[in-house]
């Protein structure tokens, strides 16, 4: 395990609360048990926000990513001179090109294996995309880079309560019905479980996939996606091996005596998945993207630009992105080594 | 206090969990504080219910509901003949006109001012729609006998941490988005807003609002139903008077930092209002109508025939439901006496 390239963190808009985070990551990276990480530009924006969270945090500016892990213990190790004035709170042109310019090196760092993993830290997606950020979400531009089609890279929120998969994620709520399908369930499904087994040590995982409607439609009486679209996916799942439940009706799914019978919930839309995970584990929520060649984590929160500087924001979520990036990157290492 | 007349709870289906905890209820009514009830009939069903569970709870017969109160220190007081074979996890037809016989009598008992609160036990709606029951649920029965409008019937879920309202209930989520307008949001909101100072002791309830779609639509990027329905809506609940913030994103306006900045929150459909209340608090989950004329409240559970009769059920919710409906009819009391 020693020869694991570090891991490679963006920055996040530096208007934002992430570089603030990273700072306290690296300040608490010992009991937090992290493994070595490079920060991918943004020295000076760094050096600010963590004086201004009273944190000590010598960096080290780094010309190569395997310089990194030598240096971890004595500072946080930066690599690039790609950089901002700290402005937190004031989201700008300057700060949107950094971010961006941070999360392309640091996704082209761990698709050329120089680093085992990225962690992306938190960007305003409408704000980028007026700078020159032409996709969807972090989540998309990190498949693009590493070659891997937008449908096989699943969104997965991991915290210490749940995990849990939206099939269907950044989509207008009416959009929902017409845009499942007996392909996407199949199609993702497929992708989670091979990423828990690959990825999280689970080789055969207890799948729970739910419903869309209320009580899971309750035999077709309120809706008819369950039985025309969910239980066939399913079936076919089920016939192929995997241990796939459902479609269970949400609403009672993530009560606690249910939570230990399965490892992930694979639910049909974006607030069906968040809500649980959000309101059990809300400040160490991680957004892991499966099914891509490269590991990659992010804390499962924005920007908050309104606190960003005011020292108020919890770095629990940075840190679990972290340790899980590292976590992950292990296992794969394994896998490949064994 | 003393003249307020007991709560009248109806049993359920007979075949279902409902009567073993009315029975554990009234066992445990001193350390649980709860006023004084009677069960409509079914008594050979508590009997054996109780004896099954290994309670003790001798029951009482009485003619009128106003013996009821003198009686409840000494036994469960049951009233009316109408019973059962207790067959626990086999519904049939005895069962449901059981059931529906149970209803009939405790609606119009709290109808009628001879009971202060109806409780009611779980029911399958499917199954006792075989049998006669016309209404889509016991909410709407509630809501015919006491000749409120079922348009004015708001289902409230409350537990320990949190109260939700779903503005749409069971419903195919296809139909969500059609089904949501101005008027809707606001004679529901108002309804909740009147119940809550009426029965719970909030004059100026703090009401959160979520939207439909994702992060609230995000400013139009993801649905346009928060600019169209939901912020009109508000608009005019605010120019009323109303305490009401939103739309807020649902997906985290449930984490614990968020719980204490409302009264209730009122969602746009059935799993979004069920999903946080279920996950935070599933054996204490309340459902009480608000709007009614008189005061109705029900353990958020279903029948549970698959565990009936095995001593496994929780009573949680049960006794939360007696002592909730107990509560408002007091603070009713009390308004009216003035």
């Amino acid at each position: 395990m020693t020869a694991l390239p570090p891991l490679a963190v963006s920055l996040g808009d530096p208007a934002g609360v992430g570089p603030e985070l990273i700072a306290e990551a690296w300040v608490r990276r010992d009991v937090e048990r992290l493994l070595p990480f490079i920060v991918s530009g943004g020295r000076s924006v760094i050096e600010a926000a963590a004086r201004r969270r009273g944190l000590s945090v010598p960096l080290i500016a780094i010309a190569d990513a395997s310089e990194a892990t030598a240096a971890f213990a004595q500072g946080l190790p930066i690599l690039g001179e790609h950089d901002a004035e700290y402005r937190p709170g004031m989201p700008d042109e300057q700060g949107a090109l950094l971010a961006i310019a941070s999360l392309t090196q640091a996704a082209a760092l761990s698709v050329a294996g120089e680093a085992s993993a990225i962690v992306t830290g938190p960007i305003a997606k409408s704000h980028l995309a007026r700078h020159g950020f032409t996709q969807p979400g972090q989540t998309e531009f990190v498949a693009d880079a590493s070659g891997t089609p937008r449908e096989d890279a699943v969104m997965m929120l991991a915290g210490p309560s749940l995990r849990t998969v939206p099939l269907t994620v950044h989509t207008a709520l009416a959009q929902v019905p017409s845009l499942l399908s007996v392909d996407l369930i199949v199609r993702r499904v497929r992708v989670v479980a091979a990423s828990l087994a690959r990825d999280f040590g689970l080789p055969e995982p207890r799948i729970a996939v739910t419903g869309l409607n209320p009580h899971a439609g309750e035999d077709g009486r309120m809706g008819l996606e369950e039985r025309d679209v969910i239980a066939p996916a399913l079936d076919i799942l089920r016939a192929s091996g995997l241990a796939v439940t459902g479609p269970h009706p949400a609403d009672a799914l993530f009560a606690a005596h249910e939570r230990g019978r399965y490892d992930v919930a694979v639910c049909m839309y974006h607030d069906q998945a968040l809500i649980p995970i959000k309101t059990l584990d809300f400040d160490q929520g991680v957004n892991v993207t499966l099914g891509l060649p490269v590991v990659r984590t992010s804390p499962d929160h924005g920007t908050a630009f309104a606190i960003a500087g005011t020292g108020t924001a919890s770095a629990g979520a940075t840190i679990a992105a972290i340790r899980m990036a590292g976590e992950c990157a292990e296992r794969r290492a394994r896998v490949l080594a064994g």
